[in-house]
């Protein structure tokens, strides 16, 4: 008789989030000098003996330091990539040591716009500076040091979160064994930057920014969020996708001739943007758009990505979808390319999938085996004591 | 000797905008009727004996009944297709009665939302109806008949233009002997509707809107304006082509680490923002974006396009471009399917071009070469006065 098993045996179960207190000053590629500052980070999983087996997650644009499981008080506020992360699933916590961290700027708990600062005693706000991928990575180092883990196993992250598994492997090439670099890109391009500056222009124009000093005026710049927000999940999903998700259905048997909803997807991008822009915080938004902007690791190389890797000692795992407009399998290629020109170890896989860009998020079987496989690799790695 | 020819020998030359006046009602697809109403049109050529070379030019989006040459007080208003019309252009005036026609609901002297409305004295604002596809050609039938048009040789236009010329073959299939469709598509894509949601969202959102009222308010939504065009702007060109015009390229020699114009194609988008939002109606782009969203002509044949061309008689040139994203080549050949399931006369081209939707405006040899010599085959059966 086969037993089935609760649900939760393929969870992480309830988590608790943890705050990581620095008092070390952190200069930010701006110039500017972030004192003072708290990382909310969660961990899964065991750290092993030998500090062999962690494994870094970093997050994309709207995303957070909670990766998989619940919380007790709020068992529907689920991790981001609890379809991945956990006892059994592909980055196997009953292996693996876990951390997920929210990045310095965000409005998750860590430090960033919304936090006091201590000089003033009042909210950042506009006066937080500008951060990049190149900070963030310097953050979570400092993060990794506290933890007593001098070598990741492997840093992953998909979209903006591959950008930082990428920094990662350059700024930090003894530190990394692995960079699980899915849905990235070496650079925006120049629509990517245009879709940003968009939603950034949405968010300055609303007469409640007030010049990103909103929480002293009493307002929240909402309805730029909300434009914001719509802007990108058109670019986080497939044409295709969206097609087979809402068609053309009207919510009535007729066009309703005015300019409320007529359209399904008028309904859902509405509600999208409603909800996020309840909880993400604007000035948030501005430095996370920049900081994808402004990555660009070939830059001081003359615009050579591969002179860029020349000091990344880690393997990869580089993953695309081909229905990513958003950031393209050529851009995964192009970063394929340039390892290669290293002579690195890379595996790179093009997977089919219709979703867009928000593939990397979805529950797609090949793509989960596709990872789980290489995690098996890394474990029969950690097994045997193999260092890279 | 070679004898250069001025530049002007190629353009119709100064023009005259033209104005026509409706006192019979128009009942508009929504169920409101439009009494006394105004029509601006331009034409360039002359109108044979026996009336068998009128072209009708359909604007997209922004444009008007500007089509070409220029205005003696205002020489640096070209109009927007002047590439394409004019003497020994491939809609060459020598041998065509060319017409364009602002459409209603427009803001170029067209009736419209900024127009007085007779019942009040005010201007229409919010309470101007939505119109349609359908509604542009029953109003521009009517300036047909004014003109003693009987039949046109050509309904052409672009984009949202090319519907237009769609939309006549199949409720005036008597009246149009071919239809030039370019850069066209059967419907709007659920994206294409999302882009124009977040347009629209954009713009009645913008605390200046007021409803719609904004003239009421001595105000305008030139915040929301600008965001809906910067919008627009992107999806008008191909990621390749603003990677080739613009790249990553900065303003200074680094990053500014603020949010002022750090990459030009910031810059860019501002500049075509501001703009807009300085001559265009903002009420005029809702109803332009909605006749997009609406425009549907298989919806009443349960979505068989075929059955919606059954009664249509033009023969067809269809057009479309490489690397438009917009309206893809695939929602051309669609039309050309449903076209060659009603044994219609159809030529179809898709042209190798990098610069997206935006390129049936632009000046490629390749294209207007082809649209020449369709001109010349119909100069052709003009000249034997074969009806098709």
């Amino acid at each position: 008789m086969k037993i089935e098993l609760p649900i939760q045996a393929d969870s992480v179960g309830p988590v608790a989030p943890k705050v990581a207190q620095f008092t070390t000053p952190l200069q930010l590629r701006s110039g500017a000098v972030l004192r003072d500052y708290q990382l909310m980070y969660e961990t899964y999983g065991e750290l092993n003996a030998d500090k062999s087996n962690a494994v870094l997650i970093c997050h994309a644009l709207n995303a957070s330091h909670h990766v998989a499981g619940w919380y007790a008080d709020d068992p529907k506020n689920i991790g981001w990539w609890d379809n991945m992360v956990g006892p059994g699933k592909s980055v196997d916590t009953n292996r693996f040591y876990v951390i997920g961290v929210n990045n310095i700027g965000g409005c998750h708990g860590t430090t960033g716009p919304t936090s006091t600062d201590p000089a003033t005693g009042k909210p950042y706000g506009a006066s937080f500076p500008i951060v990049t991928v190149e900070d963030w990575v310097a953050a979570q180092a400092r993060l990794a040091d506290l933890l007593g883990i001098e070598r990741f196993c492997a840093v992953m992250g998909g979209s903006l979160g591959a950008m930082q598994a990428v920094q990662w492997t350059i700024d930090q090439p003894k530190r990394v064994a692995h960079a699980i670099v899915i849905a990235g890109a070496p650079k925006l391009s120049t629509q990517n930057i245009a879709f940003n500056e968009v939603a950034r222009q949405a968010i300055m124009t609303d007469p409640d920014f007030h010049g990103g000093n909103y929480h002293e005026h009493g307002t929240l710049p909402r309805r730029g969020l909300r434009i914001a927000r719509m802007i990108g999940h058109i670019t986080y999903l497939s044409d295709d996708a969206m097609m087979e998700r809402f068609g053309r259905v009207l919510r009535a048997d007729d066009f309703s001739f005015h300019f409320e909803v007529d359209f399904e997807v008028e309904s859902y991008l509405r509600y999208q943007g409603e909800k996020f822009a309840e909880y993400f915080d604007a000035n948030t938004y501005l430095r996370i758009t920049r900081a994808l902007d402004y990555f660009d690791p070939a830059m001081k190389h003359g615009g050579d990505l591969s002179r860029a890797f020349k000091d990344a000692e880690a393997g990869f795992l580089v993953v695309s979808f081909t229905s990513d407009w958003r950031f393209s399998p050529a851009r995964s290629r192009e970063i394929v390319k340039a390892l290669l020109d290293n002579r690195r170890d890379v595996t790179y896989a093009e997977i089919d999938a219709p979703h867009g860009h928000d593939a990397f998020l979805l529950d797609d079987p090949h793509y989960h085996e596709l990872v789980g496989a290489y995690f098996l690799r890394l474990a029969r790695e950690i097994e045997h004591g193999s260092k890279r």
